[in-house]
């Protein structure tokens, strides 16, 4: 089969052996998959991952030792974890230390005319377009943050980054939150992402510091000054860039004014699948900007590493 | 009066004006005075602070409007707030913005014959001996991570950093949480640190990952890295260094594991005094290494700054 394989260079290939399922799995016929910040990072060693690419995606699944799946549209969660540790007991599978991870550890990925998942990790995507259904990973991330930071409503947030990742934190926290800001330096993103009452702030123009929360979404080592500069004291920080911090950095602001920093990562696919079908006008299709076929994956991926794309999908099979 | 000044330099002085004081304000007869980290960052320029250093003391209530006062052993809250603002309306006069603190920003400290500060920000120190009370203001920073990081009981703390504040909160903790391990790398305060349940853990010897709870006391700019090493996906680090970060750190395992990160600065008074008659046997004497007069203090800040010392107290007035 056709797939976008890693291992030293990124390379489009086209006889790579059809994978399983063995028990317990289900092979899915890849319609759409998205590329990540995620796929890029692997790019530059992240991880030590070599194999298929791609963790975003939705398809229909072909072949599971459970017929009731079978010719289904579904989308998947990413981790596969052990199901027998602690922390898969605590139903936190996403931290389970044995886990392995589609397209980023230990699992060949959804750039490719087929994958496999192991069945509990499926979600039906029934009566979601298929650009819906491929931002479920991304947009599960933006949820997270609604798990771990309860919001009663009257919240004064700030979402800095006009990135993916950011403008759909923005969005989520405006299906909770009366007054979301997004902040960028990209005049045209901010522009797409308006939505309901989201306001937007382009970077360098004022804006009012005293924020509830503040999401960091930059993906920039300095995203965080920027974030401790604009929240209030006792208020909570989000950091959702996994980037190192480069030179000085100065957390005092964090102890003086006793800020909460929450890690954020990846979150629940039923969470997302929930989010879009109460908000089927959230504009999620406004952020797929550029959509090529499998076979010119490497366009793809020069496009999203160039800044100017927000999503850049891959075609693999029609519906 | 004789003072300890900071401006440009240290220096003690004989000839300072006694101070107030004014209506609602108390001066107090300083018995007791401590020496402590944020003293010696303000002789590096921390805020810019010129006048009376000091903020830790027990003294006798001289003079004061409210004559229930007079005559009374007391210690004081450092931040005299403005108790107009929305800070104060909410009881977080710590984070009000139009706030002075004694000796360290617009209020002249403790380190000094006599101290002025609003009779709101007494409390009685009756029943404490001088040595436990000069104690109260490290103990209540101690006793805010109880505050800000609700415990069940049976988690596992670390707390890293063997200075006086590192041993304050592994003591704190001790008293709600099960098992408690203080990690440093003097062996001899190690041993001094110990009590009830306590254990200790000399750095470089092996430790147990996965902690719930860490508590980064070490003031150095790498504390973080091993708090993200130790704790758990899903636990707690409590930053109480109000250091910056030097070269690279990498927050990423921070977003990875979502760990909450919380800064925590200085508690309430109410709070340290309750556990301080709650836990007679909490061996706070031992903290205090060494004693000067106060016509000594050029000398006693030479021995707090030379990193030997725990807790460097300079005796005022005998009680
Ligand atoms: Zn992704
Ligand atoms: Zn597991
Ligand atoms: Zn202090
Ligand atoms: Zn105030």
């Amino acid at each position: 089969m056709q797939a976008v394989i890693f291992h030293e260079t990124l390379r489009y290939v086209q006889d790579h052996p059809v994978p399983g399922p063995e028990k317990g799995q289900a092979r899915i016929r890849v319609n759409l998959a998205g590329i990540c910040r995620t796929d890029l990072e692997i790019m530059k060693g992240y991880k030590g991952y070599k194999g298929i690419l791609g963790h975003e995606f939705t398809g229909v699944v072909e072949s599971c030792n459970d017929a009731s799946w079978v010719g289904k549209r579904v989308v998947g969660e990413i981790n596969a974890a052990c199901g027998l540790c602690e922390w898969c007991m605590a139903g936190l599978g996403r931290h389970c230390p044995n886990r392995e991870t589609l397209g980023i550890s230990g699992l060949d990925g959804c750039m490719a005319e087929y994958c496999v998942l192991p069945v509990t990790n499926l979600f039906s995507a029934d009566g979601l377009s298929e650009e819906r259904a491929v931002l479920t990973e991304p947009l599960a991330a933006a949820c997270e943050i609604l798990e771990q930071v309860p919001l009663q409503g009257n919240e004064r947030v700030v979402v800095l980054g006009d990135g993916r990742l950011g403008i759909l934190c923005a969005w989520v926290l405006a299906t909770v939150a009366g007054r979301v800001t997004l902040r960028g330096h990209h005049r045209d993103k901010l522009e797409l992402a308006r939505w309901r009452s989201l306001e937007t702030s382009l970077r360098g123009e004022g804006i009012e510091p005293g924020a509830d929360v503040v999401v960091d979404a930059t993906g920039s080592g300095r995203g965080i000054e920027q974030a401790m500069d604009l929240c209030r004291p006792r208020g909570t920080i989000v950091l959702k860039s996994t980037v190192a911090l480069q030179g000085e950095v100065n957390l005092a602001p964090l102890v003086v004014n006793e800020i909460t920093l929450v890690g954020s990562r990846c979150g629940q696919f039923s969470h997302a699948l929930d989010m879009m079908h109460r908000f089927p006008d959230m504009p999620l299709e406004r952020l797929i900007t550029h959509r090529y076929p499998l076979h010119q994956a490497l366009e793809a991926f020069e496009t999203a590493q160039s800044g100017e794309a927000l999503k850049v999908i891959l075609e693999v099979h029609k519906g």
